[in-house]
């Protein structure tokens, strides 16, 4: 019987680190793969932490992604690119590759993309996100997924959750993020509603037959529909248009077809856009450091809230007191670190 | 009386043009506003067609655009940065100015951006984003307007209708375009409930003391709510620190404090990306255009809509046809001819 514990943030991430390299991942993958699941933990994000190692363990079984792959860097797009390719490795470490030229670019330019192929796709947006506000630069970040939301007035599954995710650079303090699915809803939320017997929210989900269903079980056989009408479906086909197609890379539909099921993490593209405000200001009267804080605090003045300062609040407790672990957790360390790729089993 | 008339678009152009010259506009910028206005009248989108005149004209009446500014290109912020001073004029002359910089360093360095300050603000973003897309670049285009939306979460208006459009070239055929506000609703429909007699849906709007209303007259003298709940909130944010704080021009709520008033069009600032497909993947084994084409024609496949087809219908119609006009849109014009800004009394 293993006891809940308190880990220092650098412990738990040698200990997942450690894992990875234990289940046949190259020093680059497993340190950037543990690096946004630890801080998937230390941030409370519970769907994007410890609970991710299963399944990506998984995904390294089946071969669907090069634990030992080394990404590159590839000349020739143009300035304003920095294309990393993947080398079919997790997109993580490749992000970590071009963050340096991407940082660069956009000071010298103004602005800049990075663009990732060919990787696996598995972490929430906020990570890279946050790695570009860190650096004093806005940061647009999107993606495809698999075919799993039908777009709006459609019947089937054709788009994907496709997340969308912005950062704001803000002095001396956490900067301004957001990062969402632009589906209504995660499918683990509807499959959350059918394990408890409830009904969805009216809007959520169509059946097979592409009728609007509130049953869940219909609607995970069924498609999710996309946030805010047709509105949250042209964003969501704009994010397959550049995060897929433009890239020269797959959409969610031609993800889901290459991989053949949604329960292994997918392999497609990512489009991360970054923005030196000092750039755009330059020689104007209004500095964007104070505009940015009179806007956020005319939002705060009325009780709206700033996004993530959850995810925020939990992240200063982590990093202060460690990062607590239940007991089911600990021993799901424990496992992976004695067995290896067999804890699958 | 007048008749209705059917009259060539380049007629209408020159009609449209000729009122504001009368008007005191010089030649670029009655050119400029004369062709927006004019494309949306041939587009059948009525908000945007001749309607538009008259509040135009009363923005130039009193004093707070400048109808014989002449944009001017700005050094400086950086080679993927194509910044323009509309001078206190309208945008559209000042998108015209910068377009063929944005689209020479968009296809050099794989993207660039359009900054447009100091601009009175009042047409639909599509026209702009389909100058784009006809250079065979994707596009996505931006604004802040006046403080007319609350924030999810909040109480009083602090947020513009902030529109968000994006356009993808298509070949041989009309762009996939989309341009929406990030409002709800427009201002001008809950007008239209109001007149109606008839409730809002849930959702749409706050009273003046940040209580849900769907009392349409309630709902003009609170605020109105974003699209998509917090998920559009937070889009609508993005655009006011990209378009407003991050080039250094005004945001919603800084627009409505210089204006004082939500019945003239608002000056603020503007931002446009463009985006070089064959940059972005070249070298790829992906064609950019038949991805597209397989996700458009998958959309239809399902009987969902592409936007921007009945605006391309009309169109179409328009340039085979004529612009056809009801007896009260020509005797507008008449009158408009004759009188000048006297008409407006």
């Amino acid at each position: 019987m293993t006891d809940p514990i308190t880990l220092p943030v650098a412990t738990l991430q040698s200990r997942v680190e450690a894992i990875f390299r234990k289940a046949g991942l190259n020093a680059v993958q497993a340190g950037a793969v543990a690096a946004v699941i630890v801080a998937g933990e230390r941030d409370a994000c519970k769907s994007h932490g410890l609970f991710r190692i299963e399944g990506t363990l998984r995904t390294v079984r089946t071969g669907k992604v090069d634990p030992q792959a080394t990404p590159r860097l590839i000349d020739g797009p143009g300035a304003g690119i920095v294309r990393v390719d993947a080398a079919s490795g997790f997109a993580n470490p490749a992000f970590d590759l071009g963050l340096p030229d991407l940082v660069a670019r956009a000071r010298d330019l103004g602005l800049a993309a990075m663009v990732i192929t060919d990787c696996t796709h598995f972490s929430a947006l906020w990570a890279e996100v946050e790695a570009v506000t860190a650096q004093s630069l806005a940061c647009m970040a999107m993606c495809p997924s698999y075919a799993t939301v039908a777009p709006a007035g459609g019947t089937t599954a054709l788009l994907g959750t496709n997340p969308f995710a912005f950062g704001w650079p803000r002095a001396g303090g956490d900067p301004y993020v957001f990062d969402f699915a632009t589906s209504v809803a995660a499918r683990g939320e509807i499959e959350l509603y059918r394990r408890a017997g409830k009904r969805l929210p009216e809007g959520w989900a169509l059946d097979a037959d592409g009728a609007p269903t509130t049953d869940p079980a219909a609607a995970l056989a069924g498609a999710m529909l996309p946030f805010g009408g047709h509105k949250g479906s042209a964003i969501s086909t704009m994010i397959e248009l550049l995060a897929g197609v433009m890239i020269g890379d797959l959409t969610s539909q031609a993800a889901l077809d290459h991989l053949g099921t949604t329960t292994l993490a997918p392999k497609h593209g990512e489009l991360i856009l970054a923005f030196a405000p000092d750039r755009f200001a330059a020689g104007r009267p209004d500095d964007p450091q104070s505009g940015a804080e009179a806007l956020f605090a005319a939002i705060l003045g009325q009780g709206a809230r700033l996004p993530s300062q959850r995810r925020f609040a939990a992240r200063a407790q982590s990093l202060a007191q460690g990062i607590s672990l239940t007991a089911e957790e600990a021993a799901l360390l424990d496992r992976f670190e004695a067995q290896g790729l067999a804890a699958l089993d």
